[in-house]
């Protein structure tokens, strides 16, 4: 008589059972001759949880040729401008879930987010309470706070990294010339403090016309991103902070697209009626303009 | 006071444990909205063990992005001729376990393997008794045997595919010329007996100079397969077999690279001297040739 056992799969039996197991024990065994420890864990790891997956969901042959269709899609639209795979990971929050991994909770250290893929070495430098807009559109926003390690004490010198996309959700690198804007780095003062203009964030999509927006709409998920501003925050001995604050009362703050917000990172962003005076005497004219404060805690370094 | 939980990459902290399983959670939601259950309940699989696999090793930023870098090239090699990602879910043995999943145990149904790329459509149909060489070099090798059904009876007019790679260890189509050679399709009998010549197999390597080629020297492992003849056998109201034969005592055998082999599937092929009468009278003048046996089993179509 055939035994069957419980899977999450469904009831199989256990012969069939012993022949899957079989073969994900022998890919595990084929890896203990990797010279790497590390490399070999990894692997190791990648194959249970694959086996695992493809066991679970008794995948069909119909869909793994899908599987290895949307892969192969998703290598072609790939370019020196573009990242797919870094989509991919993004929409499957796997990279949200590193990022999470890689900053451990200490004490209050400020919560880390998503590098995303608009980074760009040797922004300008602006003074403390500088402009980063470059001539990049959107509403002018003070942003101030102080940076202080997880003892409270003030971290003067602190590098601070800030970029964002301007009011139509553009960031300056998707424009496709050689513009560098609403994106610059300043350094906090001996007190720990920083100022400078920004502008106010507004939400736009990741890029959806490829494969990972075909999976997206599929799953009637949103590629809309909340509205954020970047940050990278790095100082000698500390660990380097990399995260965004959102606009509080957004509407994508519970749909991010690529699950960087986090409570505690959300942010008051108040909007400034047109004449409201600025906090450095700076003339907007009839514009309007908000204000936000963010306090930032760095972790001790490893 | 921290309160640390036991997780299979060590101690984490409580909090951190919840911040990972919160993104977890919002990926998993994320998907609630998807309009094809299937899809959902694969994707919702995936990303539970995607992230299980994350928090599991700890996968670094810097593994991350060498994870991103190898998918990016895998999708760079792939093309028209060469189907990298196919390789790769292969070699982590994805493949096999998928045509595990689908060819469940069944009375003693021939066991399935692995379709392979080499596959064509429109092989030349042959007698029985035929020779699927077409101009391929290699020694003879008589091939003999019925197919039934698992209650034993003989399956007529069984449509038997058979392919196979040279002496060289190449199939036609990596020869980039129109020729088709080692390959046919015939028939079964009245009495589900079939016969055909084919080519004794030979090992060969799997493509090894792409990034899944690099991924097997880093871990140490040979990109041979085991000498392998491919079957593909249908027949009315019965479940198509994919499969291969092996060849007893072939060196590669246990470290088969897609881990293909099944020991249901290794097969005696006996060497005969030169001049030892064949089958059906061939001359075969001063060459040896070798001979097998294959009863195939199939079972009911679903």
């Amino acid at each position: 008589m055939t035994d069957y056992l419980a899977t999450p799969g469904g009831l199989v039996p256990a012969e069939q059972r012993d022949r899957e197991e079989e073969i994900t024990r022998r890919v595990l065994e084929s890896f203990e001759g990797c010279a790497d420890p590390r490399l070999q864990e990894v692997l190791q790891s990648l194959v249970r949880h694959l086996h695992g997956f493809v066991r679970e969901v008794r995948l069909t042959e119909q869909e793994w040729n899908a599987g290895i269709e949307f892969l192969t899609r998703t290598g072609h639209i790939t370019d020196m401008r573009r990242q797919e795979f870094i989509l991919l990971s993004d929409v499957l929050g796997a990279s949200m879930q590193t990022v999470t991994v890689n900053n451990e909770v200490h004490g209050d250290a400020t919560e880390a987010t998503v590098f995303g893929p608009f980074f760009v070495e040797n922004s300008p430098e602006i003074d403390l309470g500088g402009d980063l807009a470059f001539g990049a559109v959107g509403q002018p926003c003070w942003v101030e706070g102080t940076v202080t390690d997880t003892a409270g004490k003030p971290v003067s010198g602190a590098r601070i990294e800030v970029w964002e996309a301007d009011e139509d959700g553009f960031y300056d690198t998707q424009y496709g010339d050689d513009r560098m804007a609403a994106r610059a780095h300043l350094f906090s003062d001996a007190d720990g403090r920083y100022r400078f203009w920004g502008l106010t964030p507004t939400p736009y999509p990741i890029p959806h016309d490829g494969p990972v927006g075909g999976l997206l709409e599929m799953t009637g998920r949103s590629p809309m991103r909340a509205s954020h501003l970047h940050f990278m925050v790095s100082a000698p001995a500390l660990r380097t902070l990399v995260t965004h604050i959102f606009v509080c009362g957004d509407v994508f703050l519970d749909s991010d697209s690529v699950f960087g917000v986090k409570e505690s990172l959300v942010k008051d962003f108040q909007e400034q009626p047109p004449g409201t005076p600025t906090p450095d005497g700076r003339d907007l004219g009839e514009r309007s303009w908000s204000r936000v404060r963010f306090d930032i805690v760095l972790a001790p370094g490893s």
